[in-house]
């Protein structure tokens, strides 16, 4: 039987929790918000869905205790939207959460993995981390993942190749300081300092393309949420699994000693190895000074006051 | 190759983009909204999604001219919000849009079948297919599914069954003249009248439960999303595979001489024969004021002046 | 986290594989079979068709100790071939086996719900109940699931309506001594003596149509595999979810004391209430009948030496 | 509307059709085999089967005709066991079905894309092309695909990591004279000379073990299936969505005047433009040789009567 936890019904919570149950993918569903109102119309209204579905999910709402044999618990509370614009008072609000939220996750004696997707993301898993108590390769955020997609999407346009020949990973911070490691990128193997079918890829364009489809995508919409979902829910599958599926989450990485975004292997235990590629001198700089970032925006968090 | 358009995208077009995408089961999505950032937004998110996924879809943006060969457009646009909350000022816009939406469909010679998910759905369908031109059979508005989907979980609840083993109909208007036609209702083939596992439902009881799964909805979320997403789906399968499928949707009933929510076949061809089942006296009194009801209303919105 | 077992992988037990892991239902999955060869075989080939899946199954081999925490278990061993055809000491192979077999899951300590396969299907279940030692409501077999399916397909067609909008139940013996009880089938609610669609459906050609669909596939394929498997799947489902899905599976029913295929609620703990619908006077005679026609062959099973 | 036709309906052909239904992947699918009973016998079984799903696929069985407006054809006639094994004269027959079903292929008027499973596969899908008078890059066999998913599973496994990890090609001829590109192999963007997750990856070893896994299948199953099937289903999606996904399958290489299993990338259209790597001189030398013995092959088929 497979039980995931969602903890915040915002945008992304939402839509998680409609894929799972709309494919199937999990047999226990529990949803828990700060409003009832919110997980009570979630779970309405995915009821009513599910008569017409050939699979069936028993949605359970507002209920830490039940986590306790959850597999998988996804936080997602806060605000979603873009790091850099929301105010820092926004942020230490996110802190303060964590810190009431990870409690109650302490207290449910939930076991599983914990994927949080909560922004400042690397900063808001260190403190889940530490508050709800499991291991450090048991708590990941999603990281750099998505700005990873955003890379391949740039490239797959603009080499008119489909986005899954395309690999590599962008390091450091979500929504903040991204490290763009250029020297692990390939195209169907290639590095893109070759043509690729007749192209020359110009990395500062791409940059640029991958980071205009966040800002496309928060300019109209107000909070990313498709992309997201769907590698959560490939992290999800990964876990599941056991796969050893190389992504750059957030992880608690030791030559750092802080949460930063750095691609490592994800299966049933949580984190495996690390992924330790060779990368440029330059690019190990930029991954250090996010380190020192991530590691600043924590200590600020913790003395903002909470609303 | 499969191709869907969807016009309006609000919380159920943006839903029923990520599902259709999320879940490989269109090959070309044409998506269109009065705003072009909305458009936009959502086409970056969705190719950014893509990224992990194993199927593909072509997302076009913005295009009346893609939907030349489209299968299938859904029109989604207005506000979704229960009819009998909203001024009829507001479900006047609906009218002037659809006016305006269903002039841009005609001259895009779309040819396939139209589903309208817009409030007041069987008025604005109505509208919609005068606009469009195309027969009526191909033109067909949600109707009371969703309504007939929440009686099946009302009654699955109370009786300790699943959903899929309920099957019946709700008729009339959706979002306000709805009448349960009990006489239809059957559980694993048994009558109401009959205790069904020990339990002796209650009608009284379950339209209240079924409403109440609306108003949940409407109270927490302020939108309805997921029923109304999967019910599309399925219906959007019965229209691909030619299937025959019974399901109360709006569709013009000579009978009535309107748009109005009955039973029907769904096929490839749009509507095929409707379902004529042998109703109490009392609910085909209940239909017929239903569909007085609507074309009263439609008479209203077309004195109602657009902003 | 689901885990599955399946002993026996011919063309059901393969398929069954296939289908689990193609659609990622499934992280766990046992494969047994008596020939360690064919286990290797497919446990290879499965996971090189996992190479492009974005979904993951860990797929272990020829280890009964590995069901110690599987949650559901299936048994397809032994000739699928319809029982009529086989002669009786055929049959004596598949219960000799079902005596070994059931020993070893015994001795693995599962302790989930057992969905049986093998035929003939209402006397094999009871064999590998006794065996196996689980609670009856644990063991299930898949009864006159499939010859209610070919029903629902003999009458969608016969309507023209979709599959879907049919309801009722096929009781008594899978591939023996069926009774169709005609008193409790339905096309969109409505009983079969009522026309449907303007088409009178007659029942006499309506069973000869269903069980057509049974030799043409027996007599091209030499074995059911499609609507046992896709079914088996829907069963498995309705476990998952703790769903309460009426399926007329093959069950021990008290009042003829005897496994013997009998519509029932199916759930997490297997078989919940028993569906007590009432019958015509003549189909309760023929499952009494059916119910005598099982213990004979059960008793003439017990007396066959084993090759 | 999605159209699939299928020719051969061997194990292959079944499981292909058995995965497009049972997943709802397309809206009609024609299947066609020299055997009516076959053709019937499936058909039956999967319309059975589609009374449990909530998606729903028209199946037409033995009708060239309806292949006039299909997306996509499936040539899987003929043995599916090891071309190796396989004496010349039984190749021959598979040469002689590839005419007459390749004539009755254009017969039919069919313009959409060819995927030919049928071994030798790159020779017959020479034939095909040939017969059915499409343009190259219409018609293109499986090829090396598999060879290619078995070399990533034989990675995945040796290092540890998802097989999604893994990037590379095998080109040349399918289960013939095959040419694994070592210099093209990636795990997480990295050469195989680098030490993977601490593991010294040594390529001979990885070649016997992707091979082994070739075998261990047919030595149990007698023939491939899964693998085949899921890599086939890919391709499917890549064509629907014009993905410009990259695979070694079998095209026409006017480098080497023949059909040759070389990477490219599929779309809408079929083939777009070959990959071309920069290759090791031996590689290149083991490239041209395979061409050759392709070519040979093709020669000799020519020279065999058929029974």
């Amino acid at each position: 039987m497979r039980k995931i936890g969602i903890i915040g019904l915002g945008h992304v919570g939402e839509m998680l929790a409609n894929q799972l149950v709309m494919n199937g993918k999990v047999d226990e569903l529990v949803l828990i918000d700060e409003k009832d109102q919110l997980a009570i119309a979630i779970q309405a209204d995915l009821n009513d869905a599910q008569t017409v579905l050939a699979t069936h999910t028993k949605i359970i709402i507002q209920d830490y205790a039940a986590l306790v044999d959850a597999d998988i618990l996804i936080t997602a509370f806060g605000k979603s939207a873009l790091m850099k614009q929301q105010p820092m008072a926004e942020l230490g609000n996110n802190y303060h959460q964590a810190l009431q939220v990870g409690n109650k996750i302490f207290k449910s004696d939930f076991s599983g993995i914990l994927i949080n997707l909560t922004n400042p993301n690397e900063a808001i898993t260190a403190v889940l981390q530490q508050q709800v108590g499991l291991p450090q390769k048991q708590v990941i955020g999603i990281g750099t993942v998505v700005e990873t997609a955003r890379l391949y999407h740039a490239i797959a346009d603009a080499a008119n190749v489909a986005a899954a020949n395309v690999t590599g990973f962008v390091y450091g911070q979500h929504d903040g300081h991204q490290v763009f490691a250029w020297s692990t990128v390939r195209v169907n193997g290639q590095p893109l300092t070759v043509a690729i079918n007749g192209h020359h890829l110009d990395q500062s364009q791409l940059k640029i393309k991958a980071n205009l489809s966040n800002w496309y995508t928060l300019d109209g919409l107000g909070y990313n949420v498709s992309a997201v979902t769907a590698w959560t829910l490939r992290i999800i599958t990964a876990i599941f699994a056991d796969e050893q599926l190389a992504l750059p989450v957030a992880i608690y990485q030791p030559q750092y000693a802080t949460y930063i975004s750095f691609p490592a292997l994800i299966g049933r235990q949580g984190i495996g190895n690390l992924l330790l590629l060779k990368l440029y001198p330059l690019e190990e700089e930029e991954i250090k000074s996010a380190a020192t970032t991530i590691k600043h925006q924590l200590d600020s968090l913790k003395n903002i006051k909470g609303e």
